[in-house]
């Protein structure tokens, strides 16, 4: 078995005018990268990275300044997911060009109504898988993306070329099949979410992919399960039972920059229309980090 | 009562290099305007334009062509829907430039998990009519967009600045209540589907938004309805109920560019890499449309 | 064409033990028959009469008491829903040996998770109609029953024995095909809801099933539309906008029957847990009442 | 901790003509109770045990037929659902005189549309508690019953008589929370399904529940996790990764009869009209149960 990956994708920290806080940014990928044990970083990847607000070349910038400050460190991967694959294919481009080791690519909806049929899907991969060598990951996420059937998405793993997949669902019965008939099949590694993080280890999965700092209790996770600490590694899983859970009503994003000023690593607000966490929300969200992994993080005088 | 509105949204034909192909585009605007008597025209404004694919530069060329062969000739609504209402107000500031009548802005969906709450809907459209002195009209169309209560529909029509809705569904339910708390109530003007469109008039509402050639049908229906002719109207409507529902499968954008290649005004190809209609479907449609008020387009002595 | 059908499914009245109050349900029918209009009664067809709640002797009384109460006035439908085809078959024969002009069957669940194949539900509907030599209808609900597709649909009402289709969908692009391609092409009557009703009426449709008081509109909606007056038709139609889908949260049974207390034609209160509408949910239906063709049934005197 | 709950409920054999096989009834349970080390047997509770075709007479006859045989070796729970509170009462009170442990029953749709309020449900749950002194299983299945939030659950699992949740999602996201929110918090015991079972045991959930054989694997799962073997007991839950998960579009009822057919504790064929497994799907499935703990259970001579 490989070590398993901790994917994960760093909150793009905005300025007052909307652009890319540069600085906060290169501090949050330290904590990625020193403190989560992150094995692969993600840059402009997930909708909870807020990059869709970008413009393309404000998008690649967030690319480049992600690769800067990762800096070697451990590789990146790069989120080229677009309607057109036209434009996947020049995010891919400039992957290559920046050093990247993977892309990212989002399953896409149609964008005229009705579900994509399976060889809408092979065509869009194909379409891009021809046109770059890096690996790609196959990104699920209903919503902004379509809502890929456990046969199609067999069917994408098995492209040469898709050698990760990335989960969002938090289905077990069908992340579980997909373990088994992708990841341990051998068409592709397989990475799932936060909730998700124990049960995927445990049934031959690759690992997951998420935002900080949730990334630092999962680095506490993966460190017990590989070191046969299971019942430690439950208990830390269980921290994800409530965070982000209690708060999600909000959107992971708001939650989790919260969490990271919370604890230091500030992230700035929400993109807006959306709104941070309230006073109160962030108040009840400190007092339970403090029962975590994430507690050392917070001053040791400050009252819950 | 106003006289009922038919709102249409050219199809975007693409070369070969999936460029926008202009002379296709004037072509079929002068068929829209002409032709369908469209009371407006919408400038890359619904998903079925096939705008998503575009990059902002090109989506702004095809907002100016749009403008450009309509000439003056009607209104036009321009689409400024984006994740980002920074970006939705730049459309917005375009098109003022431009001389646009009205602008179109999609309800989003929150980018990162959960539904967008009302004031996260009020916040983001207060935020573009902010900026702009244009008319909004508010999109509604879950899947690309959020999917908008009947509570919060209402709420986003009251803001003075959003002058019309753009309805997608179906639900007669919804519709019926909408238009009377709605358009009825003197909040906006409402607008609904080819499906929807003698519904819709009946009920008060103000009209319906398609693509071509639907729109050549709903002319009739909208001349029938205002001659006061309802049982040609309804004869009319029920043209509808198989076009293009039996091709749905495909997406509206393959049938409608189906349709239009059919009645000689080209429109080209779906976007890659969405296929066009199969021989044996086209057939079937030809077959269908021979049997509907758009049997004058076609050759007099082809077969069916 | 013939004339349109309204075929009208009287709530249950319960007594203070939650049986069925019979002296209020045949005050209800002689309503439903005198007042509305009904062609043809549904005797403990659709989960708006609560005959879910009843053990199988109760629903077979109450099958009983409506078809006394309706004395051969005009044809009866019995429900015979039921996940057991032996069951609803034992239903049907009852329904013969009543006297009842056709049976109505809920396209059901599947119980055990999944939805029902094209070949389980044909199965179903063939095991009932084999066993009966009454015309059966297919009645479509998601929900308590199955979500079936539009090509299922057609091929069950190919079905020789099916020859009516209660349809509760508010999708008028399904329901405008599914007129033409079964109603229309002869294989089976298609009925629709109080929303649906004129637009049913004009693309060629049966009619409508409803609970009263909603009936009353209804009958009015059908006479101007058999008279030609379609603008009368359209504004009667309007009545069903806001009337039950305002109140709707509380379900439709519990509105109905605050809307028959209110005109004066007891209907009792829904079967508990539900609970009836509140004081100021009553009063606002009551003003609105008033404002359509159940106006006449208010007293003169009292206020709105 | 307690030990973990492995709650089982047996598949309902029928005989040619669709009453209930009691031999072949209290075969499997002998089976249940022996080889797979059930801790409580579920009477007519799920809808995998196919006991909605049953009318209430057959319905109490399965029931007593269960406890008899299962015979005080364990506990019995009772299955009392129905959308009348008042017959989920008196089957609670025929459960109390047949000696049952519990009842278990569905949180209901709302009949007649719409979902179910929180005080609908609350409502439900007490007018049943308040007449039976055994502990009520909170049964969760969206489907054949309503969609019960977070919230919502929280607040049925706080009524004193709710002791144990008997839940069908396979939302892990959701799962664990409820886990930490009603199981760890005291409010009740929360068990969940084959496919969730290792993740419930190392979150703190209480077990599971699950018809045979799903049971005979569980039980194995159960006893590594209590000997702290984590290992095997990840191994053998990974067993439920594509069983019974590549049969399901059969649904769970016909998978479960074949796999029961296969090992020798006969269960028949599902109830009319849904299909047993065809050969071929009844080849590979014993094939696959050939490569799990059920594998001793095939005669060895046979081929796979």
């Amino acid at each position: 078995m490989e070590k398993p990956g901790l994917i994960v994708a760093p909150l793009t920290p905005f300025t007052a005018d909307l652009g890319v806080d540069e600085p906060a940014l290169r501090r949050q990928i330290d904590y990625v990268v020193t403190d989560c044990g992150a094995t692969m970083v993600v840059a402009a990847g997930v909708e909870t990275q807020e990059y869709t607000y970008l413009g393309l070349e404000q998008r690649k910038a967030l690319i480049r300044a992600t690769i800067e400050a990762v800096d070697g460190r451990v590789p990146v991967m790069v989120g080229i997911s677009h309607p057109s694959f036209k434009t996947a294919v020049a995010l891919a481009h400039e992957a290559e060009r920046l050093g990247a080791a993977a892309v990212q690519l989002l399953a896409p909806l149609r964008p005229f109504a009705g579900a994509p049929t399976q060889s809408d899907l092979l065509a869009y991969f194909v379409a891009v898988a021809r046109e770059t060598g890096l690996p790609i990951t196959l990104y699920l996420n209903p919503g902004p993306g379509a809502d890929v059937s456990i046969a199609d998405t067999i069917a994408l793993a098995k492209l040469p070329r898709v050698q990760l997949i990335k989960e969002s669902s938090r289905d077990l019965a069908r992340v579980s099949r997909l373990i088994v008939e992708i990841d341990r099949a051998g068409h592709a590694r397989y990475f799932t979410t936060m909730q998700m993080l124990l049960a995927t280890l445990e049934l031959g999965g690759s690992g997951a992919t998420m935002p900080p700092p949730g990334s630092e209790i999962a680095r506490h996770v993966i460190d017990a399960f590989v070191a046969k600490d299971y019942e430690r590694a439950a208990s830390l899983q269980l921290q994800f039972a409530l965070f982000p859970s209690k708060w999600m009503h909000r959107g992971l994003a708001p939650v989790m920059k919260a969490a990271m000023n919370l604890i230091g690593v500030p992230a700035g607000d929400p993109y807006p229309p959306y709104a941070p966490l309230s006073r109160d929300e962030t108040a009840a969200l400190a007092a339970y980090l403090r029962t975590t992994v994430l507690a050392h993080r917070f001053p040791a005088t400050a009252a819950a």
